[in-house]
């Protein structure tokens, strides 16, 4: 098999069997096709699309270029959940410990933060004495007695997926749907979960911008998941601003800690209880989405999910008095108060430039060798629908240095734009993918 | 600028401007731009598509990424012939004598040979004494003097067509009309000839296999020509079996000094003829074809044309004798017919294979390093329309090797293909086009 035939292939728009796939993989993976070779082919498809049996095997040969980890100690069904990431994101501190609660074990692998966007790793490490680098015998312990370990990311997930991104990165082949969906999808197979919930996020803040290109990507990403024996279902779920309103690592801790007290603010619930409400179903835990409901409410009206939530905390070595009081959080020294630039109704987010804003205060990662400061970061007090005063306080920044509180201030001001006239708020959950296809909220 | 940028717009169908087009040949040259991002936009301009705009841009930047030749030592116009290859093509030793006759100066340079296709240069080489490594000061005196000299390629012409050429080639971009058209044009541009007048041959041993393909090309080489400020003329001639009836070194200058006698196989006549009628257009000594094809033909009738190539060689420090008495140069040891497979009509010859047939001879090289034997070669006795009887000759090999013949001879016995009903001739020549565009003959 010859590397130009499979390029000339795809370029006549023509199927690529699973042997030509697996082949390609594997010779990248193994550096014996060139960089200049795979980007041809990966530009190709961008402009001539994959079959979903081509994305399935392109999925499989990725994820079986590396560790695929074997979950078996763990008993019970594992349900892992993924975000498609956005600003805000700390859903899965708070559906963690909701879908814990009933016996599900949840074992998951999940990353740091680059760029605008937070990592759930950077989060938990904002809670003193919390441990994310546990071997896989202590996490695969924590799991089958807690039910829920969240760790870093130690194995070797789907190397072939990580070199494949950082060659797209440089050759605007990004974005492809079957790129992206078996990206995400070749890593979720490896790390081994019985059942996979997505909550795919849509807007100007979400890699998809448009919701049909988000339920289409849901649509495969379920279809690879269920050809591959994953039970997969996907929420689509809103990303025109930010998610909940904190965003900065030990401030989203306290809302997802906030939520499960039964004060988290409406948007992000909802996220929660739909993540949860699949996660249940997923697990076979629930017969239907009702009776889902109930259970996911219960366990937060009951405070069981915030006694697991702090039970989880105490497992990985965290200290869980921040738990119950998330106000003992140690604070940025400087709170500064950003002003509505107009008088009218916010009618729109830049929601990357929210991210930024708490990148420039120190709460994210510019490059992956930054360090992150836990305590800065930014309160949401306006979003899109709500009238606004000129020079009414729309979010406070949480900074430690006046300079870069003046900064992203700036920032910050101008990502927030104005209307005379009413602005509908946006609805926060879409839809959801099962193995029927699309079904709007 | 960013090549990520670049990449990205011609990816979404965009029309790239002149300062990206020289960002991109000027980054790629200097290598600074990598190879991968190369061959992502290369893939792109394939499914993508470039404007008449983009591909002159494209030339221009690629003619002058080296050196650009001064033919100004040089009087007159200067008119430059290019063919686009195939087997049997010797047409520039006929034609270039024929038009320095008429005080045309023909200065060019020329390639060797590679895979199934001849070049010029090895072909002269054949001619004991003939040198084609002359100085660029002996090359203009010769051209002076004489009106035609023929010199390998010394100067640095167009690097970046031969970097990105290397590239296409290994990553199934070269069948891209602006690619393949501003890649023959940089470098005729960077010859320094005034005016050009291309054979763009058509048909299955042709590049272009299409004569609507052949015609496109034609177009866009003289559009890009008329732009670039040199008269240029394309004709469109047969490929679809190798041209005249002799194939290798020694043998093609045996039948272009028997053209000039008047002895030529007639469809190499009729390419030579039509070639020489528009380099007298060209270069302003003929008013019109009609006018042209007198002029041609008058100069081979009398004999002037034959002197002219014996002056021409022994310019060059060639022994003339073989021009006068063709039938003195070295021949091949053995000489191996080749018989018919069936008795009917010739319906096809697979012309790539007559060329490798005699490449395995040694009358061609496979790789750069191959030394030519300049005795071996075929002589095609049956072309297409030809009836046959079974075990008839179709060919004669002539080899300095028993078991090369034997191997050639299979590979060209199963070229042909035949028919049991009348099969007609294929026409020798198409068309032409001007800057008026295309005109059927």
């Amino acid at each position: 098999m010859r590397m130009y035939d499979v390029i000339t292939k795809k370029k006549h728009g023509e199927e690529l069997s699973k042997e030509e796939i697996e082949f390609v993989v594997e010779g990248f993976t193994k550096e014996e096709i060139p960089d200049y070779q795979m980007s041809a082919l990966l530009m190709a498809i961008c402009l001539k699309g994959m079959t979903d049996e081509e994305t399935v095997n392109l999925t499989m040969a990725m994820a079986h270029s590396g560790d695929m980890l074997d979950l078996s100690p763990i008993e019970g069904i594992k349900v892992d959940k993924h975000s498609t990431g956005g600003v805000g994101d700390k859903t899965s501190l708070s559906v963690g410990p909701i879908v814990a609660c009933f016996g599900i074990p949840v074992a998951k692998m999940s990353g740091r933060g680059l760029g605008h966007t937070g990592g759930t790793i950077d989060k938990l490490e904002s809670i003193p004495g919390f441990r994310t680098d546990i071997s896989n015998e202590a996490f695969f312990d924590t799991v089958n007695r807690c039910k829920l370990a969240i760790i870093g990311q130690t194995a070797n997930l789907a190397p072939a997926d990580k070199k494949i991104y950082a060659l797209r990165d440089v050759t605007a082949t990004v974005d492809n749907l079957s790129l992206i969906a078996s990206s995400i999808m070749s890593k979720k197979l490896a790390a081994g979960a019985d059942a996979i919930v997505l909550d795919v996020k849509t807007g100007s803040g979400a890699f998809m911008k448009k919701t049909e290109d988000s339920i289409a990507l849901a649509e495969m990403m379920v279809r690879i998941g269920n050809m591959a024996g994953r039970k997969t279902y996907a929420v689509i779920t809103d990303m025109n601003q930010p998610l909940g309103e904190l965003v900065g690592n030990n401030l989203e801790v306290r809302e997802a800690a906030e939520t499960l007290m039964g004060k988290g603010p409406e948007d992000f619930v909802a996220d929660v209880t739909i993540l949860g409400k699949f996660m249940l179903l997923a697990a076979g835990k629930a017969n239907n989405l009702i009776e889902a409901e109930t259970m996911v409410k219960e366990m937060i009206s009951s405070g069981k999910a915030l006694d697991k939530f702090a039970e989880f905390v105490r497992a990985q070595g965290g200290d869980d008095t921040y738990i119950y009081h998330p106000e003992h959080f140690e604070k940025a020294k400087i709170t500064v108060p950003v002003l509505a630039r107009e008088s009218g109704y916010v009618s729109a987010i830049n929601t990357e430039e929210v991210g930024i804003s708490c990148l420039i205060l120190g709460g994210g990662r510019a490059t992956k060798a930054d360090i992150i400061d836990p305590t800065v970061g930014i309160r949401v007090l306006k979003k899109i629908g709500d009238s606004v005063t000129k020079d009414e306080p729309i979010a406070y920044l949480y900074a430690n240095s006046n300079e870069k509180a003046e900064q992203a201030s700036v920032r910050l001001a101008n990502a927030y734009s104005y209307s005379d006239s009413f602005v509908e708020k946006p609805k926060t959950l879409y839809g959801y993918v099962d193995e029927n296809g699309y079904h709007e909220f």
